[in-house]
């Protein structure tokens, strides 16, 4: 059974678990980032003092058992392909005093942070509620925080600086990392050593991706790693964080962080949809520019990956920043050649 | 397989509940109250519009499978005999903006209604979820508030008010109904008519057991029954509800309002150790009389049914008045053989 060890944190992270859970014969384990501030997390955070577990609920959802239907029951508000215990662990609550805002699969895991003591224990727990297929494990058991350093030497404390479009948005960033120091959670570890193939991305380089890479050991055992190294390039660049980087940008800072070279790359080579560029473009986000063809060595994908159904939506769903995303079925089929 | 239907709702009914899902070869189904109007339930039902679940979240944590078991994970505040799972749906936020006070499990629930739109849908979808052994039924598809007569001719709407020992507490009740008028469910009918035994306490009779023989229809279904009819007596009065009234004053309320007699009731004959009745006595509560021994033509059966570990805990937790319950496995005993 192969090994298979995706990284990151959010909903490009969750796609690519939904895409691999598909797939028989993989041995499946999320790594991810427990360094959110904002949102329902942040005030979860806020409030318990626990982790931060957004991250770790998208993952949940995305590696759920489809197999608990129920087709007599009509589910409003679907999202695409989910199942309906997706929809569950995602619902977000819509009013309620204190309620408003808040995910249902964070209350569940906050409830079992309590109950437990320990976050990888509530991860345990839920995932044989949900039947997982696959493994979760924060890539670090101490709540931390990033710590956000800027070209011009401003320096921000927390994750939700890079949602915020108010606050340098545009400004490049040279390097993030976490308060306090924080080591590698040994069952991550352990993962990321048996591992025969390793994913990175999509996701937002600073937000999602990054927060694991500098966690302490992380580098070290990837680097020692025997795994194929792959790494799912973003569709956009994001205003708050990689505003004006290519391509090459991106890969560069990964494979800076790790001190090791990556082995395939993927990379999207279809055509996005005037009215979506648009959208973006209001957002100043723009496609990120493939550059690639000037690295040596490396084994480049280049393959449509947009949604095919996209153009279909009204543009009012498309200005949603997050409206965009790669194909799941076109995912699904790559990686499985990759794998 | 003998088809077993318990009637009720709150603490009484899940223990009843708990007891029954150990024997083999029952189809258990639990029809609850839909009532409530008070605490995490009542804000809920307030803030969403949906009908309460609280009574559904006590009758799902006793049904829930306990298969699901964590050796490795040390769970703290374990309540007696539940399993983690169990823990989990009845777990309550102790803190949070908003959130303190409401059970995980409520929200669940609640979370599902929205999704679904239907109550009878939520349980369905949370039975598959927690791998229930049985089946749970509301009493009636649509939200009721009860409205309470005491012997004054004074009238209350809510079930919070049996709760509130600052009002009414002593006063004698002569009647309760539902505002509106609701028919029973129809999945809940089906159960009474293919039950073999119905099950009705213990638990607060005006706050959960007259509020289903109060729904339209449900008198006549369980007159019609061919079922045993079986009661389990309370051990204690309550200020708020049952002040003063005896065993047989229990057991008249109940018949009359089905215009059937039971066939068998089952009445601790256990002593209660002084210390815990001094901590009732403050709280105006007391043991009801056993004066059923006048009542011709009725199976009574008479035993031990106090939980033995009870004096060993201290008398801080005593106080609590939900504190004293039936002992869950001389209870299964003793149903185990009428059933």
């Amino acid at each position: 059974m192969k090994k298979v060890v995706v990284i990151g944190g959010g909903t490009g992270t969750s796609m690519v678990l939904s895409s691999l859970k598909a797939l028989k014969e993989i041995d499946l384990s999320a790594i991810v980032s427990v360094a959110d501030s904002g949102g329902s997390t942040g005030r979860l955070r806020d409030e318990f003092g626990f982790q931060p577990v957004g991250d770790l609920r998208q993952a949940l959802a995305a590696l759920a058992s489809q197999e608990i239907k129920n087709q007599k029951s009509k589910i409003k508000n679907r999202q695409g392909e989910n199942s309906w215990i997706q929809d569950l662990l995602l619902y977000r609550f819509s009013k309620g005093n204190g309620l408003e805002g808040h995910n249902l699969g964070n209350l569940i895991l906050t409830a079992l942070q309590d109950m437990t003591g320990s976050t990888a224990k509530a991860i345990e727990m839920a995932s044989k509620i949900f039947r997982l297929h696959g493994h979760i494990y924060p890539i670090t058991t101490k709540p931390v925080n990033l710590v956000i350093e800027y070209s011009d030497g401003t320096v921000e404390i927390g994750e939700h600086i890079l949602d915020d479009t108010n606050k340098h948005a545009g400004d490049r960033i040279i390097g993030i990392k976490t308060s306090p120091r924080a080591e590698i959670y040994s069952q991550a570890k352990l993962a990321i050593t048996n591992a025969g193939v390793i994913i990175i991305g999509p996701g937002d380089l600073y937000g999602s991706i990054m927060p694991n890479l500098v966690i302490g050991g992380a580098p070290e055992i990837i680097r020692s790693s025997k795994a194929k190294l792959v790494f799912i390039m973003n569709l956009m660049t994001r205003y708050t964080q990689t505003h004006n980087m290519s391509a090459n940008d991106h890969l560069g800072i990964i494979e800076k962080q790790i001190s090791r070279k990556v082995d395939t790359v993927i990379m999207n080579n279809g055509k996005i949809p005037p009215k979506i560029l648009k959208a973006y473009k209001e957002q100043h986000e723009y496609p990120v520019i493939d550059n690639l063809k000037k690295v040596i060595g490396k084994r480049i994908i280049r393959v449509n990956l947009i949604r095919s159904t996209l153009v279909k939506q009204n543009l009012a769903d498309a200005v949603h920043r997050s409206y965009l995303r790669h194909d799941p079925e076109k995912l699904k089929q790559i990686l499985n050649k990759i794998i």
